[in-house]
């Protein structure tokens, strides 16, 4: 079992609740990670399934949860022969943190009938670059399970040069080599530093709903991260994320309303 | 009171409930039509809110329901001063038919800090094209509430020439004459031919989940609806729509995950 298996670990409790334990090593510098929360609710919900993928999760979250126990609390609400749909809840001490709506269902290994390529060309690994380590006292501890090679004028914001328009683009794998998978997915896609930091903006982008779907069960190797937004109005903004695998397949998308921060 | 306002009212019965009364006047050939079931659900969740405005929806569609009367049934999640989290079903005789969850914010009056144009320029009014009526015995009775005036090429499948790729764009208004609000904007995110009918494909194409963000209170006047995929693989496709306003403003923003039709 990989490190992020074990912090993504939901252990049945009954039909409707799973014990879960929030790993403190996915911190963006107190709050956990969007992207990793999703998973540990995804690991309940799909073996509480008769099916095997989670094909759309739509989540939107109340509260940051803290590190340490918690539980999911599942709710089905449709099981049919091609999908199950299910309402899971995120749990600390009585108090809901995120609540998700998930259609399970199994999906193919088969060739797409029709496919779009990514919406901007990624250049290859070796002219990307690393974000610097966060500072010891950021609390930032998610940097450190995660290889990110980024698009170099996508981190312009960095040195104080944003590109002006919302975008992050980033090559993506575990730091403990794992081959994706759709939990792997699911902090894939809320991975990237907020679109917005490249349109100038800077502080927590706390996400309000973040909806994503899973199209296909993806190959080993770099998954490649496309993020971009359309606009950015009265402290709310979008993030989109396409998540293509080393095969050259559209594996997930993503769409994320959030608060533009103030920091 | 318009044909519309009267066809998605809800009325309040208590804190949890609200009568609804689903109007066959919505129907594309038996099911009713998943924006107008947004819109019924969402006058529920507004009315119970203190804040106005339905700024992100997510909806997971269980069912088809009927025309009749149905109920509303609300469970606020969270009340804060920016946002309030409420979880609304749509229940017909003691069963779902649609579980969604839903963030109302108010939204200001105020310039965009950063917006895209649109995806693609549409050509003026003058020059796009009705669609035929449909046949009397087909049931469908939702193209009678609307106008929409078709980009030519993403209509080309009527007559047996599809363009190839997922796409389909249009003008759009109400018949009756009516400012666009949130609600109409339900309506429209969810009122395009599916995109699946311009690579080639036909037949019904039940939305699986749909999530819509409302971007901006739409100026009065034509909506314009741009509608695209990216993927269509195992059974599934996506749907994005953008709706842009009379002022040029991006004011609604969907994605739907949905499974192509066996027609």
């Amino acid at each position: 079992m990989t490190k992020f298996d074990e912090a993504t670990q939901a252990i049945r409790v009954d039909e409707s609740t799973y014990d879960v334990c929030l790993d403190p090593g996915y911190s963006i510098g107190g709050p956990l990670n969007g992207g990793y929360l999703m998973a540990v609710l995804l690991r309940a919900v799909v073996d509480a399934s008769p099916h095997e993928h989670p094909v759309t999760t739509s989540a939107q979250f109340l509260r940051a949860p803290r590190p340490g126990p918690g539980q999911v609390r599942l709710e089905q609400i449709k099981t049919g022969r091609t999908a199950t749909m299910t309402r899971a809840t995120l749990v600390q001490e009585g108090t809901s943190f995120i609540e998700a709506l998930v259609t399970t269902a199994t999906l193919g290994d088969v060739a797409p009938d029709w496919t779009d390529g990514p919406s901007v060309a990624m250049p290859p690994v070796e002219r990307c670059l690393k974000l610097p380590d966060p500072s010891p006292g950021s609390g930032i501890t998610l940097n450190a399970q995660m290889e990110m090679l980024f698009d170099p004028p996508t981190v312009g914001w960095l040195d104080g040069r944003p590109t002006g328009r919302p975008e992050s683009r980033a090559h993506f794998r575990l730091a403990e080599p794992q081959d994706p998978d759709p939990y792997v997915l699911a902090l894939a896609v809320d991975a990237l530093p907020p679109v917005v930091f490249s349109a100038g903006m800077r502080g927590w982008a706390p996400t309000v709903d973040l909806t994503w779907h899973l199209r296909a069960l993806p190959a080993p190797g770099w998954l490649t991260l496309i993020g971009s937004g359309r606009l950015i109005s009265d402290g709310w903004f979008d993030e989109d994320v396409e998540v293509w695998d080393s095969a050259g397949r559209l594996v997930a998308q993503s769409r994320q309303l959030a608060r533009v921060g103030r920091g």
